[in-house]
């Protein structure tokens, strides 16, 4: 039997035994030696047969469709083997069995349910005062486990610095290809932040530059964003940071009817120059299907005209001021001045960054950035925790 | 006056002209020749003023902030000029003139906003009887008129052929960048479609491989998919397509529980192998805010086990199963048989896309890959439409 343990690179370690099976009409209830007791539909024990006919051994992937099994399947026989692994026999001979540990780690009782939700990785919120994390260039370069710590930091954090990266232009790609490949769009794989005259973003002036998300105009944002500094010469020019998830959190409770405005009414954003116009409509704050917050997409000087119904703009005006002025607020701010070598490194879709006006006639200024998904950033974690 | 028509590339004709303005508490209610009447909120026309001091000529963008405007801004005045213009002076001396075009196109009330939804472009549903649209390489690569009328095909039919593209290795991507960049994947930024041993996906085996759109298991899955023919001397391998949103409207209508089911319950994606572990949990179809279909997400290899509450499973399990099933059904399938040199290019998140087992003893089949985002194709077609 080709164990779906190893199929799928985890490890599900036995938790609990499986005493005893009770079939009913529709599914069969599995016992555990805890006490648990988690119902399994027929459907989804066939439809899970880890057998080398329903999963091609090399790919680890399904080749079974559900749809090509009665939908009133039921078992000949259900036991626990002397292996401990429950065992089914279908009514059409096919056999399936399934590993006790495997099993718990994917039922679906209110209770085991619960647990997956509660061992989930949560945003650890942070304001004003937050310890920032730092981490070092060599370290990340070369000990996965420091790689590891500095990935959970942006996971959980979502904003850290790196202190040691070479001076040299690209230098960024190297340690961004120590998670993934980098995510291009259309300022290039690495956009140099730099004051121009030909500006196509007002990102690429002397200008302070409220706080943002960048590419709020795309259908997603990037996930990462890397700000390495080359040069910082010029006065001025410090970086600005909020945890928009704390002041979503505080938005939520201070002013619900604020909040729910920026969750529910659609924002225009667009960036357009001689050779693009990208333009994405959505809410300034996105929720996911549990209603956590998501993300926050968020760029004043790209966002487009209101376009409400009559009635929802007096609230989508009130909702929009309390959130900017919340984003100015002390106690969520937290400030910096980068030297050379030093690299911020933050998730673009919940960390807020700004950038004080600079001075250009006192000295050059330059960052280079580039962007890499939160996909990635997951499954660089999975892999290093295997 | 930086005339907002000139800023952002967009012209804004004259549809009508401002006859009259009248102040009230919190709005000016504009009239329309046509006799269309327009409320504007005060804070609306102050956050859109196009005057140098609000919006830097140069990038665009909007430098004021609203929140930096009192919440109770009145005008002094506001009145139609002899250009017919818009002019508003408030109460602390800033002036704003809104040319008239660019007003109406701006306008939210309740006929101009529905006009503007009606304006938008709608996907046309297709069956098995769709006249395929098939396009020229070289008209595409050459005249920008062809290449917009394929990149029209692309947004509103999501399915097309395109014919005579070269045959060595790599030319796909010449074509993918008469639209833009290519979206990289952990597959690389072109991928090979060829059976292989080591397959780390069933897409790199000769199986059959059921409709499905590509990367489920990422959070924004590629919009544009690419799929060039080199060599197809296999027997077998026909390529088969539906379009999704066509069996989503069908769904609607035939079963609203199931239909209910698919867009509710989020379900697993997830594709591994030694490098990446990537997952993502989002419902089959997924609606806008308005409440149309947006996106198909749907590989029956690459989903997990269905992880819902006990009593919801035997309705996720029907809907499923009817989906699948649907997909499968003559009246919605396209089939066509590609030659070297011919190419699909497919909304991956509209048009599911099937392949035929093949039998790689009787010739070598060899397809090129790659991905461009539905951002991408809006930008090209927007900025070729200007």
């Amino acid at each position: 039997m080709n164990t779906p343990a190893v199929a799928d690179f985890r490890n599900y370690p036995l938790i609990s035994a499986l005493t005893a099976v009770q079939p009913l009409a529709d599914r069969l209830h599995v016992q555990w030696a805890d006490g648990r007791l988690s119902p399994f539909h027929h459907q989804w024990l066939r439809d899970n047969c880890p057998c080398p006919e329903c999963v091609y051994s090399v790919t680890r992937e399904q080749v079974l469709e559900i749809v090509d099994v009665a939908e009133d399947l039921v078992p000949n026989t259900s036991l626990v083997d002397a292996q401990g692994c429950l065992c089914v026999e279908w009514q059409n001979g096919h056999q399936s069995r399934f590993d006790p540990g495997w099993l718990r780690a994917h039922a679906y009782d209110e209770a085991s349910r619960a647990e997956r939700f509660e061992a989930k990785p949560k945003s650890q919120l942070w304001t004003a005062n937050l310890q920032l994390p730092v981490f070092e260039y060599h370290a990340i370069m070369e000990d996965p486990k420091a790689l590891l710590q500095w990935l959970l930091a942006l996971r959980d954090i979502g904003l850290t610095q790196v202190r040691g990266v070479p001076t040299e232009p690209g230098s960024l790609a190297g340690i961004a290809k120590r998670i993934s490949f980098i995510r291009e769009s259309n300022f290039g794989v690495l956009f140099n932040v730099q004051s121009k005259a030909d500006a196509d973003s007002n990102a690429y002036t002397a200008f302070n530059l409220p706080l943002h998300s960048d590419l709020p105009t795309r259908e997603l944002q990037p996930g990462l964003q890397f700000l390495h500094c080359l040069v910082n010469d010029a006065v001025g020019g410090e970086s600005v940071f909020v945890d928009g998830f704390a002041i979503a959190d505080a938005l939520r409770h201070e002013d619900p009817e604020a909040f729910r405005s920026v969750c529910e009414i659609p924002v225009e954003f667009r960036n357009k120059d001689r050779h693009s116009d990208y333009r994405c409509l959505a809410p300034i704050i996105a929720l996911d299907t549990l209603g956590q917050v998501r993300e926050i997409r968020m760029a004043n000087f790209l966002r487009g005209p209101f376009d409400a119904p009559a009635e929802q703009m007096p609230a989508l005006y009130r909702a929009y001021r309390r959130f900017i002025a919340m984003t100015r607020e002390a106690r969520f701010r937290v400030s910096a001045r980068l030297s050379p070598g030093d690299m911020w490194c933050f998730d673009n879709r919940r960390t807020l960054h700004a950038r004080n006006a600079f001075d250009p006639a006192t000295g050059a200024r330059h960052f280079q950035g580039c962007y890499i998904d939160r996909d990635e950033l997951l499954s660089r974690i999975r892999v290093l925790q295997r």
